[in-house]
């Protein structure tokens, strides 16, 4: 922690600051220039509040200099982390492509879309089965029902399932059918759901809040990983700023941004970024020439009539001629699709 | 719901959607002007989602023309609603101050504080026994042992008690010990927790999320009162800008706003708004001003000891020395305080 | 100016860094942790781009810690500025009203809305002659003949007269006419016209841009100041934020952190901050709770007439009522209004 | 326009906003439903404030429907615009490329930054020779003298010339020396600079406002067009949103968005918009993959002496290899780039 003094500060107010800087167990270093004054504090707990010190008597500014989360951090791991989930690794050379509906809707839909996914080279099925909606009025998911079906549509064309987890009491039922759970963005700081899955043996994929730092969105990792679970997946998914001509701002930068400060495999999602499936493809591509780990794309064979988000899935054709176009680009970065 | 279509849609796009319009229940009422033809659908249904129009051949623009929230807004109720808890109202032409530590700590501190609280007036004593924490490296809450020492310390001095809760699971406990449960900025999208909530015969606060529109803020209101539980009152405590120099950016517009939309009552938090002591004061002052239903502030008699938030807690002798700048302003404005 | 080295920066790096901090001219202060090496770097100029710094390699994070700007700190000058103009004063214990139209329309209309200013008390009559418009399409001001019926009618009323100035060709012809010139929010970082405005010996009133952080603001401030001018009065007017039920969010907040960072005095404007008359009144009260040096607010006779900003124009006995509801509220925090 | 009623309006409200409507010269179509009634107003000016409408008693709701622009809408001109300057075509099949330093500094530096340009296969040359600084202390740009030795430098390679105009009286001294004139992002709504470009015969590239909606950049253009210069070129260099670990948010959404409501060509600047070095790269790759018809690059030889913006200015070397990228990308989607 680095602690600014003011100009005018007195020495009784700077040997009132270096009793609680020590008081709360840092080591000082003092450094007394013309101008300023600046205190490194070092030892800083990743539970200090830094206000602390802020609010002393001539302290003009203070930087805690370490990053409160440690083992999401780059410095902790410098390899990246590969999430292996039976032959699928996330966060490696290969882009993972995780394809489906919005919501399970019927048997024959599921089947379906699961076929569309396994031909497109797809591994992953993605599908929810419980459904947070900001609508009291609107359709909630089919439940168990729908986690069957999934896992019976994945198991027939040999994909892996992810799926959205809404709350504690969930956890076993899903884990019954998944093989990755999803935290969906209004949940990124539900701080007890995070602590339960921290405890589970099977990969999380944690979906960046519409209004997250990046900061906290990887402190929201650190909750899964310090209680245990390695296999963490982060999912970029659009942040909210003031631009209404869209529906979330897709934050690209925040690809690179994540991969230099944490060793985590970063996934995107065009899907719910946009909500708009002609805007889809090239946020798609967009996505893909950033350096995403991999994709989440929403798609259905008769989005008018699906149960939610409709509007922003891909029709079947589109998203296999999108594959061809992602495979293109992937290649031109050196890396590979399918 | 308004549909406009574009300038140059042709005969058969029009028909389509149309048709469109039809099978989804709507009446229809078409304007054609020389520059633009506008298809009024009467009858939409809160669950309809408008992209379902919005992505059709022919269509420039779609507006859902009716708030998608009912049981919240002023059209559905035109009188205030005023929650009473024993002999407080809330909502009604006399403040509500809400005052006491972020966490309950220990014996001594709830029951010190809860004493400054009943002096100065207030009649509601805030703690919280399960704390929502960013960094899981932080202090967490004492759990049910906070919660009867709070409970202790309110009936001593005939205070209500309000407090957190954040999960399913703890509201059969806190039912126990609370008169008013609140949901915080990071729930405020939990819906199993507000489905839940819904069937509690106690009031709930739910406090603003940090990036939440009042929209969104007002259809979470809906998913309580739709579950039965009439007694909402809504807290603002701060939205997320770009501004830097403060910690949230305190929304004191969304006031007179959601008492225009909404006739549930309104709190303001200028403790989590701000962040920092020295600027508690001048916001309470201007949500008072603002025509806040009422404060929550946080107070601590040792901030410096504080396990959580004390660099924003008010020193006693601030806080009863505010409590009378805020008793002028609102009899400024035809209120009264305490 | 703190650097933080990454946790495995070699030798070789930290050398290469320390030469480059030399060579810019610093003086050097090394602390070497267990887990950290801080180098604090003395003697930061003004001009320097600190990621100069941030691109080394071993380098994990820059801080710049003295503010960019100078002239305009608290830490500069300690009391506050208070401008003087004629017999106002702007920045002392009595708050100061610049009350008028949006855009002057007619002799009639200036001279009607003049006469209610002053009977309100007020001392400053504000209205726009040049106008800066989103639209190519609608009404851009009277021009000189604006300036002059204005300055009639406030030479009637004994007020002073503030106008706004939108590009350096302006500047001698409004000079001829105003007592405080007014650059708007879209002109905050209008650089040329800032420091001509500098070499100019009448007070210029700085309005915040719609999504400038603070500290831009003080900068664009500190470069009319620079220029010789110490005549700067800062005005926040709302900031762009993702809420859409209000036109701007009304930043109140920054008022007591500029008082904290500079010596200048704040003016508040809710007319433009809410867009919309019957928001004007609660912002206008609780601007002045939280502690605004003045208010600038738009009032209109016949506002469905108005050329521009009608909708948010008070009607003279809205304007009138509220001016009692600020004075006693001024009187409730120990400052005066009339 | 439609307007909204509220449910409880009665006659008399409902007889007086139409005849509002009808004074403000519009044509009436009224819907009345169970529910709602709505009156379509057809004839809304582009000066209309729609404002007026919304402050009458009894309106919930008005949406203006058309778009406030009209000459940059894609219902204007259905067929891309391309802007031609000898023998560059902007907006075509073919991206383009604009790389250069940020300042011109020196006759070495720009000759030597010139032939990179050249080898690499751009054709257009960039760099400022006057400088809008947010701090009045740090250098400002080398003025004509830093014209002509780009104009020289842009010969001698057989490129053309982009460079930035700040104020109405540079307009005629830049006219002489560039191809393009650049408007910055902080100039996006200098109206009067921008009436005056709408004179002039050469194009223009309209940088958006770091806090501007994609709405007010296509109203600024049409400042432009409508003052008779066919020739705009938009670009999008980063949005101010709450993130912090970049400088700004790269809106590449934007992007499609335009290309679908306007027929004006899209550059992307990624230089601006991450302000660092290493984050260049990944986001030029994706401003192509997104759709960009073009790039904006900042590059220097050395960019530790660059006198400004030097931290985000690319490597001669690496940016040769993104180019090669760039190139790849472009085919992988159906055009291309050199």
């Amino acid at each position: 922690m680095v602690v600014i003094l003011q100009k005018n500060a007195t020495e009784q107010q700077i040997e009132n600051i270096i009793n609680h800087l020590k008081s709360f167990g840092f080591q000082i270093h003092q450094s007394t220039g013309a101008e300023k004054t600046i205190i490194g504090a070092i030892g800083v707990k990743p539970n200090f509040d830094i206000r602390n010190i802020s609010i002393l008597d001539g302290v003009e500014e203070v930087y805690r200099v370490t990053t409160p989360f440690k083992l999401a951090s780059r410095s902790f791991q410098e390899h990246n982390t590969i999430v292996k989930v039976k032959d699928v690794e996330i966060g490696g050379n290969k882009l993972v492509m995780m394809s489906g509906p919005c919501s399970i809707e019927t048997e024959e839909q599921i089947f379906k879309l699961a076929k569309i996914v396994a031909d497109s080279g797809a591994k992953i099925l993605r599908g929810g089965a419980f459904k947070p909606r900001t609508s009291p009025y609107t359709f909630q998911g089919l439940g168990e029902e729908g986690l069957k079906l999934m896992r019976a549509a994945a198991d027939e064309y040999n994909l892996l399932v992810i799926t959205e987890v809404m709350q504690n009491e969930q956890i076993d039922l899903i884990y019954k059918y998944t093989d990755i759970f999803q935290v969906g963005a209004r949940n990124m700081q539900n701080f007890s759901l995070l602590k339960e899955l921290g405890k589970v043996d099977k990969p999380i994929m944690l979906k960046r809040g519409i209004a997250a730092t990046i900061e906290e969105w990887l402190m929201s990792a650190e909750y899964i990983l310090s209680g245990g679970n390695k296999d963490v997946i982060l999912c970029e998914r659009g942040i909210r700023t003031f631009e209404n001509y869209t529906r979330n701002t897709f934050d690209l930068s925040a690809i690179p941004v994540v991969h230099k400060k944490s060793h985590l495999p970063v996934i995107a999602d065009p899907s719910h970024a946009t909500g708009l499936r002609d805007q889809v493809p090239p946020m798609a591509r967009a996505a893909v020439a950033a350096g995403a780990d991999g994709l989440m794309i929403e798609i259905h064979h008769d989005p008018e009539k699906a149960l939610s988000d409709g509007p922003q899935a891909l029709l079947p054709e589109t998203y296999l001629k999108l594959m061809d176009e992602l495979q293109n680009i992937a290649e031109a970065i050196g890396r590979t699709l399918i």
